[in-house]
């Protein structure tokens, strides 16, 4: 097990009803409101105007912006910045899903920093104050609502990058499973798919000793695979709702993570299919997960063969221990197949144009991965295993 | 899953050395600390030395009290207090294992509070303000390092309670596997089943559809099974070590249990039987536990034929649920009994002189137990099934 220091304070209010809270829960942070969304669904949903009350009855003030699309851009981080900026905004609710939530941490960053906020995704810029950040979450996936990181696309160059920082992580975060019910199919499949991919990013690690930590990600794949048709097939299960919607929190917030290090690389070289093609992440993920674990299990068989083993419940040939572990890699891609994901780059209708392109901008910063340091012919390996 | 408020804010600073920055956490925290322990072993490991070092380099002043036992006395705790007032006190630093800490507890909210510190335990008093605590962990059991829980005795009436309060979560918590390869056996063994029992009280709950939180229980389960006799034949094994320090402090925090009701009944039923006697809290939970199940296990058998084959390993026998529920239990007894633990009273030479009493005494308040709601007369019986 690796050292480690963890610390995760966001105050998560899980349940029916939870969002009643918003307002107190915000006007504990601020008296100004950034209120954050995505497309309008919330309006549709009603969840919009609850929200409003709860701020209103609270005495918050409230700013709008809406409009963060999946793939959040920069463009619109810097608008939020200048509107928090003009209104003297002291606080930001997210309302939403991970883009939302990302693009709030982007502009919670942002207001107290002199240059651009793409600084503090390219590393030319370092987290000094923030805006503190609430979240009433609409879709279970990213997992943002308790984590430090914030992922931006970058429509200029097409660049879709990462960061983080420990002030980021939200101070409360409301989680009503309820508040899923309308997510479509194809987007409660891609959250699943993005909170599974956490876990496994966690899981494929060269530290040793993690049986605690390897445990709780067995877990929690567990069970994510064991309700995920429930909730495909009945969108309004709330007890599978449940299930999934705690699943993709613990997913990303590192409790199933300390003392080991993660891989990553799968994220990485995601990043450029859907910084470059307009696919969800989760999608993106579910077609490079298995070429990726296809490309690096002989790395190491018995911890791919033990993931076949607990998650899949593949008996174990110790006669043939790579045809366990590869039977593992066979279940994850008929998992991601069978909940309606893609799981070639095919059946997007993606081809090989741009394969020297992102492997060449995945690796702009040195090779991608821990588990397996890939470099630029690995990456383009993999998306070529994708196709 | 029930609705759930969860926030747990304690930093905790895991693995080798960490006690080198006990200084510059507690100076963040205030500027006079009370440095709290037990019977000196931290001056003979050389903990004590170095801990002092490091907060004489942070520059915090320190004011010393010692001398807490398991099962910590009230009269320490008023002590204490009276110490903390006199001398200015405004950070605590607990030096030990669950006791230490659980005094430590009762002396930050005393501090603030103008009648007898027991009127928390009895429910007269409210805690309102705290002294903020820190945590250098040496026992990994009672899970109190990030808990909000203390348990107390009051040696006049012989009386061992509990109380909780949020603002009594540690600040921080120092947990170094290497602080505890000094533990003997039949500590590292009562701490193997405090924690065990911890997971326990949260896995049988009446709480439906708790299947991600029933997983993280059964995985942490499994690893302090694991390896629970490596630390107890190899007490400088880091990596062992490690995993039993991490889980003791999962099992308590509530990241395993939240969105269900515990039970908490054999620890009352403990409490009065090591608030009398003279034994160990976690040699006392491996007696009552065993018996508990035995008891109500006809209350839920699919939950304790689950709990015997994701354990235990015990294949489920459809046309026999009973046995294998009882397979289940007879591999808790077995454990207990394989590292050390007493699994009987009459192991411990308790005989049924008090069982009235304590029976009568454990009820005081009401029934206990939530997952079965449990009378004078079922505690009776539990005593006697654990003869």
């Amino acid at each position: 097990m690796e050292n480690f220091v963890f610390q995760n304070a966001t105050k998560l209010l899980f349940g029916s009803g939870q969002e009643k809270d918003t307002g107190s829960e915000t006007a504990a942070l601020g008296k100004k409101a950034l209120l954050h969304y995505g497309g309008g669904s919330i309006k549709t949903t009603g969840l919009y105007d609850r929200v409003k009350a709860s701020l209103e009855e609270a005495g918050v003030e409230v700013v709008e912006l809406g409009g963060v699309k999946p793939n959040p851009l920069i463009s619109l981080v810097r608008e939020g910045i200048e509107l928090c900026r003009t209104e003297n905004v002291d606080v930001i609710l997210a309302v939403g899903g991970g883009s939302v939530i990302d693009s709030a941490k982007a502009i919670a960053a942002g207001v107290y920093h002199d240059g651009d906020a793409w600084d503090f995704f390219t590393g030319k810029a370092e987290v000094t104050k923030t805006l503190p950040i609430g979240v009433v979450l609409t879709i279970p996936a990213a997992g943002s609502e308790t984590s430090a990181g914030s992922v931006v696309t970058n429509e200029e160059g097409e660049y879709k990058r990462a960061f983080g920082h420990e002030s980021l992580r939200p101070k409360f975060a409301i989680l009503n499973p309820e508040l899923t019910y309308t997510l479509p199919s194809y987007q409660t499949a891609c959250g699943i798919t993005d909170m599974s991919a956490h876990i496994f990013e966690r899981y494929f690690t060269n530290s040793t000793h993690v049986d605690v930590t390897d445990r709780l990600c067995e877990g929690t794949l567990r069970s994510i695979i064991r309700h995920a048709h429930t909730v495909l097939d009945e969108p309004e299960n709330y007890d599978a709702r449940a299930e999934i919607l705690y699943a993709g929190t613990i997913a990303h917030n590192d409790t199933l993570g300390v003392g080991r290090i993660g891989d990553w690389g799968s994220h990485d070289i995601e990043h450029e299919v859907s910084g470059i093609y307009d696919i969800a992440h989760g999608a993106g993920l579910a077609i490079i997960f298995p070429a990726w674990m296809k490309y690096v299990y002989k790395h190491d068989v018995e911890r791919f063969a033990q993931f076949a083993n607990r998650v899949w419940d593949i008996e174990i040939d110790l006669n043939d221990l790579e045809g366990t572990a590869l039977a593992g890699i066979e279940q994850v891609e008929n998992f991601f197949d069978s909940i309606g994901m893609p799981t070639r780059l095919s059946d997007v209708d993606i081809d090989d144009t741009h394969f020297e392109k992102m492997a060449a901008k995945a690796v702009e910063n040195g090779p991608v991965g821990q588990f397996v340091k890939l470099e630029k012919e690995d990456v383009k390996r993999i998306y070529e295993l994708a196709q």
